[in-house]
């Protein structure tokens, strides 16, 4: 409701699939809901491109060369102001460009209208049926005469509609550049079961992307989100977050900088060590369950928030979820006869237990920060740069650089990303001089962290039996 | 300076070598200061095991089973209450020990006097020449009827003298356990050149050490290490921090929550972004080298601060180094005729121009958080905990678990000793259930983290001459 | 927006005030929307009295004694299910009531019909003209057989009202409690004209109420007013703040911990230096003016921002105002010609320079906290509590206690407020010993701090001409 | 022991007051430990004039008028570089100066005789015996043909001699300025006995000197002297302050910060609240003592930490006092024969209960800022201004301006001593338009607070036997 809405209210309800609609030039390979409202498409792109300064910078840099000069890119992703400037980035770039939304409910109409109108073949809409879902993603690759040669997912479908019903595709296709957890969970399965047969790029776990899909993002939706749903003031609420990797790291240091007291649980004993470190106590749930107004999760868990606990619960906790996933809080357990349902607001229900308490629920258990929240240009547009990067990568290596398997971003290329994204904030990067990067024993363009500047890349031969190990 | 002294000021002058001492058992297998000193030495241990509650857990397990009975480990570490700590856990795990001093001046006397009226052999005392140091070293493992299996070194000198000297006696080692940054890249070295002929463990790197080394530590050491030598107020001071890894994240946390105003330099765009976000402005040093009050130097990096930025430093700017070498600084530019180096406290030092402007150069220039602070017993306890289960991991693993290979230590016992560390806080674990267990594909024990829970372990066989790098 | 709406959309266009309404038990004597959404409105007070713990703890202690008992309360207030908690707690200490709305737009007509339904004397509604505004208050005060003898009032449009038309009135009012720094101002003004003839209590200043509406709930309003209307990342965004009073504080203090960089701008050097040593770089606005995203007014001044700071702004840049006065940002100079405004959103403005340079102007430089986000219900319960003190307090004082000025509220009340929303927090307060309380000189119950313990009560006697002040 | 030392450790045993000593002028009207050290003091108060740029820049400004011409002031301070800098300024603005010391160990003897060097009348040594300290009072004023009309004192012992000694003298004394809380409270006291027979300023309350002092100063001594002391490490530590007034709030942030966990006791329930608002549990003593690391007082009462509860704390526990008084904690009972004291380092205690747990007490009780930990020059640097201008204000105050009554600075003077501390920060106010000065009703000099601008000047006629107050 807070992002900017210009759906004429008056629409038919017709269904795109059975309008005729073509745009300003006769062009009419697309499927959208009103090719009327490009205008104002074209308005939210604009905006959206003074946000997006790397995709611009690339765009300046392509000038000069095509770098995707020949590729075919099918994609799948939301359709929005954001992926609009990805798309008119890689067609600057030189590709071609066909695609379909990832989600029936997430397509911003007038800015699929404004790409058809620019030239797109664009097969997408905003309350799409199941069957639509599937329609759309084969109308971007069943088409005569095109064949794509690279692919953009975001959750596997496409991926998984090409290998299902056009597996002979993949023979002049040179990549997969994929965005989601669940897409990349796909893939590592595929490759795990030697069925994998090109070369894929999992840009989800890219650092840059990481760090900003969940620390700094997260430090700041989880204040919005539950301001906007429910108006609670921070300063000396009791809180409990469930989990302390990165989203829990962004989730507590918020709270704690607004006044919250905070609590910390943790599996992994690492982890917990640096709770303590950062001030947080770190306790099992049950000891605070009683005492806190405020439950959070972020654990990528299930069932971490059963029955037993919303009952003790105390009147007026407000719970919710910020995990990757919808499993966190056992919502099903909520759906007993003895208590009761009372939706307050978009987003917002009442449980009511029979002695009157009450907690308050939000987005019934799925994920905050997409429900209620809304994702900083800023963030989207690392994670379109990095796709842009890879879909770079893939479609120009060298023969034999990339096998059929899952890879990273190279750590470069993830450096490139981030430095792009510098001048927004008038950021000015040192650069080595010959001395110093000979000292170092690095190359002055980076990459500029050896390869153990991580959490170390264990020995993985270990196996569990060791005797000296915690019992 | 701050740390209790109880050397007996009436000491005669005679050297160690010269003296035949014995302890009260009638042992006289060592060399050290004083044997009298014992009772001293032995409340600094005392008072040292009361902050290193996961050694002593350690011991307390190994009354049921001694998982390094047979082991005869040499070691050469400072000297001091908490290696003492760890030695009598050793010994308690069943090894006997012998044991130098990894450095000439570091040697607590009254700690070695404890040790040896204990029964170690110990041979060590603060003010060694270097001859008495090779001369230690070699009296811990010259010795007729005791050959050691295991090697715990910190810096590689022990390590590189039985390689030059008794390089047979590597056909009995099981094992070599290094601490040092130094020590480690030697033990690289021999790798790469094929000449490393036991498995070692590079305990320098893991996860929980390096955070709490940097990160944790040096949050509270830089503050200490100013206020120590300088009594400097933060609150209002402009501060430059050249660096964004751990260590610069720290000082930069504890200099913003004091009420700095602090400035980061940084060359990998990665860093540079995070301190963007983290709320500090990126600039090149000699944007702000004018008006800073305070240089911090983390970078690894050699010549940061050079002659030209000391030159237009204002009158009493304050330059230490907090990195890992002492070539961060550029203080031999100094010592020019026309600067005059005026002595006014231990460790400082005011550098003064003809003009009058003073600068205060802090410790010459060599590590802050090493000159002039202390490092908390509980970060020493880390990395004791640390030595000690990579000493009875390689002691124990079975046959051709380690190659002839530097290996960090496995992930599993990174968490153990954290987990080891957790009580000291009052902190409660949570246990995965077998049905979250089996959700995550985790052991309920751990390992907790996937491998892919880092920066990436990137593909490193990219070349540097992709088009689309940043030119 | 965001709150619940529970307005039938079917609802007839006639105005009220030719409606004729009785509630269940045929009372009449109220006006309002429509009693039929009495029960909505029921419940919204209710789930407003879990939030409200310190009024209904009052309620409690009123059980055995009513000490507004033969009160004749006339209010005119903002009218939301808070103010229904309050009234209602009013009515249990004893107090009849007769209520107006302070402002044509903010009633919550369910409200209204939940109290008419109760039994009370309401006249408010949504979107009253100005003719219906005043007709209400009148049929407030001007009412047979019942005349006020205390005034609550925000605002003071109530107060001036019966000064105006009923100035007999006062000779049986006991005193007048006001809210607001407008009405607080004009009761200023009355007294120092030597025409306020009754005591007033200025509840507006009361510690608690100042802390919890300027500083704490402005952390918290900054970041939402921001996010619900732009949002905006707060991360690397840099931000000048213009004024360092507690409302300057608490925004700084919140985009601080955001990750954003904030310069400030002062004109008290007390102020400055608080800056200062809290880490903000201390500026006048034309230095960074260029280089800003955020620009936020907290000063209670006029023209702060003014047409040449608008023009120079980057593209982009936010402008908002978060003070105690609408005059900070000069708005009424970007009407002109060359500059087109664009609505993007609910209080959102672009507008554009004849470049293309647009600024975000939020809420057309009203106040951002009232426009775009909301009040926590412990903020308003704290202002209910302290009138519903301040109303017992002059009612029940002796003859004499209170002349016809102005009056804070007695400090120990002040503390009383505070220690009745203590419960919330499950904070437990520490009491005096009476060996302590007499080595303090204090009463074990408070007032706990000395008369000095504040800004000093300076000496107001030093004339502006002293030699050696500031040239 | 931070602080540079110069003493010549030949110097004689020879008490001063025995020795006849000159400056190099002849001059020998003083009495100090060795004038020979005058060089030595000279460059500590030249590196002292560097950190006092308030100072410096009030003696450029009387090159043109000496505020100070005709003054003779006596003093008795403590006698430190940042004294000399004091007394040689009030002497550049036209003053002379007679001083004694204030404590008979604090003076900086090198500084003493840079002084007498210089021609001050200087009567003060480190070491002084109870009967020098007074002597050395009675030489400041007990001399022919010179009578002091300014008194500048601290803690009011120079101020009880004259009382007490040379009453009549009163009748050429323009004021008194005095800077300790003791100091103050017994003028408070003569005032009220209406003994007071001049005007004196307190300006120990002046507002800037009360932040700097308490919430500034403390918030970067509490972390300092606990390092000192016991080299700590803060993060994951659990901590209890006791008292949330200004010092226990520069405690409690800077505790925060470092990562401990901190639980707050309090009194007062406005500043309970405003304890829980900043993220602070609020607890009762007993609630926690048996789990804290580290228990602080800044209460300002007695007994605050007693017996009963030091025998409850945990083993190891570290306890401090950061108050206003030695009070805070029962020392005393420690004092018992069960109870072993050991010394373990300068400052630190442990003492030993019978079944072997430790406590750490710091300072034996007494103020760890003071004794743990140095006061940074320019916290100094605000309270030498603050009496230079208040010596200014009584000495030029038009006759009738000030009674003989106890004062607080004027707030335009506060302010003036903030503004000559920005410029070391390269802090830049903005100065009020005319319009803006008279739509704010403000001199544009300031003071720029309205009267009202503090916790309240709360109406104090109010018994505490009211009705509705807490039971």
């Amino acid at each position: 409701e807070t992002s900017a809405s210009y759906t004429d209210s008056s629409d038919d309800e017709t269904s795109p699939r059975d309008k005729q609609q073509k745009n300003s030039k006769g062009n009419g390979d697309f499927c959208i809901k009103n090719i009327k409202q490009a205008d104002f498409g074209r308005r939210e792109i604009e905006i959206a491109e003074q946000e997006m300064p790397a995709l611009m910078a690339l765009r300046k840099r392509a000038q000069g060369e095509k770098p995707l000069a020949g590729a075919k890119v099918v994609g799948c992703t939301h359709i929005t102001a954001q992926t609009a400037v990805l798309m008119e980035t890689l067609s600057a770039l030189g590709a071609q460009c066909r695609w379909a939304a990832c989600n029936i409910y997430s397509t911003q109409n007038e800015v699929a209208a404004a790409l058809a109108e620019g030239g797109f073949s664009v097969f997408a809409w905003k309350g799409e049926s199941e069957d639509d879902f599937w329609w759309c993603i084969d109308r971007c690759v069943n088409v005569e005469g095109w064949q794509p040669n690279m692919i953009l997912d975001d959750g596997g479908d496409l991926t998984h509609w090409i290998y299902k019903k056009y597996p002979n595709m993949f023979k002049k296709i040179k990549g997969i550049v994929e965005e989601s957890v669940t897409g990349v969970h796909r893939l590592y399965q595929l490759s795990k079961a030697g069925k994998l047969c090109v070369p894929a790029m999992n840009v989800n776990d890219s650092v840059t992307k990481q760090k900003f899909d969940n620390l700094y993002c997260c430090r700041e939706s989880i204040l919005d989100g539950l301001k906007r749903t429910t108006d609670v003031m921070f300063g000396g609420k009791q809180v409990v977050v469930c989990g302390y990797g990165e989203v829990g790291k962004g989730c507590c240091a918020a709270l704690k900088a607004m006044g919250s007291i905070v609590y910390v649980t943790e599996i992994d004993p690492i982890c917990a060590l640096q709770a303590c470190m950062d001030g947080f106590r770190l306790v099992k749930l049950n000891e605070v369950i009683r005492q806190v107004d405020i439950v959070i999760t972020c654990t990528g868990n299930k069932n971490v928030v059963v029955r037993e606990y919303l009952d003790r619960m105390k009147n007026g906790c407000i719970v919710c979820n910020m995990g990757h996933s919808n499993t966190e809080i056992d919502v099903a357990s909520l759906r007993t006869p003895e208590l009761t349902w009372e939706r307050v607001r978009s987003q917002v229900d009442h449980v009511i237990w029979p002695d009157g308490k009450r907690i308050v629920l939000l987005a019934e258990g799925r994920l905050l920060n997409l429900s209620c929240s809304t994702v900083p240009t800023f963030v989207l547009s690392i994670t379109a740069t990095t796709q842009a990067l890879a879909l770079i990568e893939l479609y120009n290596a060298p023969e034999g650089r990339y096998k059929q398997d899952v890879y990273l971003l190279p750590k470069k290329m993830d450096e490139y990303v981030a430095s792009l994204h510098l001048p927004t904030f008038d950021a000015h990067l040192t650069e080595l001089s010959d001395e110093q990067a000979k000292y170092l024993g690095l190359n002055k363009n980076g990459p500029f962290k050896p390869n153990y500047y991580r959490y170390g890349s264990t020995s993985t031969h270990l196996s569990g039996d060791t005797l000296w190990h915690p019992a």
